[in-house]
């Protein structure tokens, strides 16, 4: 369950307010009092930015009231979501994801468009939110008014981290931005949840690397709807032509997709913006496709459905996992298992028992 | 939680006596009770394969006794597990997998190895046993003295299914069994599961026939340790060969994957037992290589831990989706979310809510 840090307001007080981030978080706290979960809800619907930030920094709370709050504002906005186009992008460090995504938004602004920009990037709680960082490598998005960019949510496991990503979707699309792009680093099971709560999934890669070196992980090549090869320009636009057929080839041998879509190999240069246009239209097309066959609805029904259940689970583990009990024995369990003392099942039983206990 | 059928004698005399089935069940039941844990256990060490089938039952039997010994006689196997080699089998209908796998089968028998197949197909509750079927299809190996065949568990979920199998696994290990097939019907998950409990995943495929017709699903490709192409016979020779060479070139594409192993593809003819000793020396090789760079015992570990927290996840779910109060509200929740009047989150929350209460 949520925590609920304020509850002994007593017990605050003994804490020394040494760091700067306590003061900013308080005060930050503080200020999201005074503003009503309506006040957001309208300012959100009257395309008010920082209504938006506000709503989003609910959902990412932890605090019980907020969350309260971030599911009333949740339920108001979602008659007015739906509506966007959800992109997600991925690719290993290194590969351009962020002067992609600058590439491609400022693009779409220039059709009229408006941008929002989220991320799923579990790994951000060490590293501070590592496509925080990434605000100054989209200079002219940043700049933009309607584009709209927020650092991946923090959180210990990549389903809270999705989940409020996930969340924070239906307050940008009640915000009325038409584009969703979701960045996400690439590591471990964090493109799967991606791939969830998106309707379009691009995999960028670069040619010449092996993957052994980009570090990819497997299975992801299978869920892409795009390969894009970034950074032919110069030099390496040979290289990636021929990048570009190889792919085209392999991909021809896999089961084609529920979509019926069969997913296109294209080449770009995010840095000089060629390509970009291309990889658009591809997007418009593959809209087009599904949404006259019916897969682009029925998608997004059964990935609710699947957020419904993933919620779920997530939050059963998670009390489970949290019981001091199951704490206090998991990681025997998990030894005695690795040394074959025990099987997965009888310890699992024996944890599940513990579980029981309050 | 299990049923407990035989809980309530009294009420078993109103029910006619009618099926035959039932009259089985029954019988079985009380033969089982007669043995103990300790006598089955002694005949499984002696390769007694009366006593394996036995455990197996014992395994596969949702009477909440049952359970109990089941547990008992895996925790006394598994100090004499863990010494076989595993091989997982998928690929669609008509690929030719009990061809492939009695021909494989025939191979290592012969070389002097004992053989156990297995398999996971949760569609078998439905078809009550689809490779059940497959027996007839096996025929030179069910009557092999060192050959054991099992069909695959019944059970609604492929978890539950999954977990079974995985169970039974020790037993064969600890009846002396070299090498444990698992078949699956490559439907849903059912790969992924069986790839979580197998050191060598092998996929079978057809030349020519497209995987649109196959109907094969995406990312299991990636999953394959190698891809052997089946019927490479008569007028398919050719095209057999230029289907390997294909997927030779796209798999060269894929990321590495952790074991270092690059899969391996080729072409066999089950039916005329070609290209058998081939793939089992791939097999070997996997082997050798894995068992070297230390992924043979890391994987397994994994694999151990793995089912530890899946197991534990499973009985979580199967808990909370059968407490009657949330098994009442869930098809309307999942209503109310495909037509958006409530948010995946706000519906997963008031069902948590509800399953607390007991």
């Amino acid at each position: 369950m949520s925590k609920a840090p304020n509850k002994h307001p007593q017990s605050i007080s003994k804490v020394p307010e040494s760091t700067k981030n306590d003061a900013i978080d308080r005060f930050k706290r503080k200020r999201q009092k005074k503003v009503s979960v309506q006040t957001i809800f309208e300012g959100i619907l009257a395309k008010d930015t920082t209504a938006l930030s506000r709503g989003i920094t609910l959902i990412e709370s932890t605090q019980e009231d907020h969350t309260t709050q971030a599911q009333q504002l949740i339920e108001k906005c979602l008659p007015h979501s739906n509506k966007a186009v959800r992109v997600g992008i991925t690719g290993v460090p290194g590969v351009g994801k962020s002067t992609f995504i600058e590439a491609l938004g400022d693009l779409l602004i220039q059709k009229g468009k408006k941008v929002a920009v989220l991320a799923v990037d579990p790994s951000s709680t060490i590293s501070k939110g590592s496509i925080l960082g990434d605000k100054t490598r989209m200079e002219s998005l940043v700049r933009s008014r309607d584009a709209f960019i927020r650092p991946s949510p923090s959180g210990s496991s990549l389903g809270g981290v999705a989940q409020k990503t996930r969340e924070s979707i239906i307050l940008c699309e009640a915000a009325g931005y038409d584009v969703i792009i979701i960045e996400t680093v690439g590591v471990g099971q964090s493109e799967t949840a991606v791939h969830s709560m998106v309707d379009f999934f691009l995999l960028l890669k670069l040619a010449g690397a092996g993957d052994e070196l980009q570090g990819i992980k497997r299975g992801i090549i299978e869920m892409a709807d795009t390969i894009v090869i970034n950074k032919a320009d110069g030099d390496n636009q040979k290289r990636a032509r021929e990048a570009k057929n190889q792919f085209r080839k392999a991909l021809h041998l896999f089961p084609l997709a529920e979509s019926t879509w069969s997913p296109q190999v294209m080449t770009c240069s995010a840095l000089k913006k060629e390509g970009i246009e291309e990889i658009w239209k591809v997007i418009l097309d593959y809209l087009d496709i599904t949404k006259k066959n019916g897969f682009f609805e029925e998608n997004r029904i059964q990935q609710n459905k699947f957020w419904l259940l993933q919620t779920i689970e997530e939050q059963l583990k998670t009390s489970f996992f949290n019981n001091p009990e199951v704490k206090k024995e998991m990681n025997t369990q998990m030894e005695a298992v690795q040394q074959l003392k025990t099987s997965p099942f009888t310890a699992a039983k024996y944890l599940l028992n513990l579980g029981k206990k309050q």
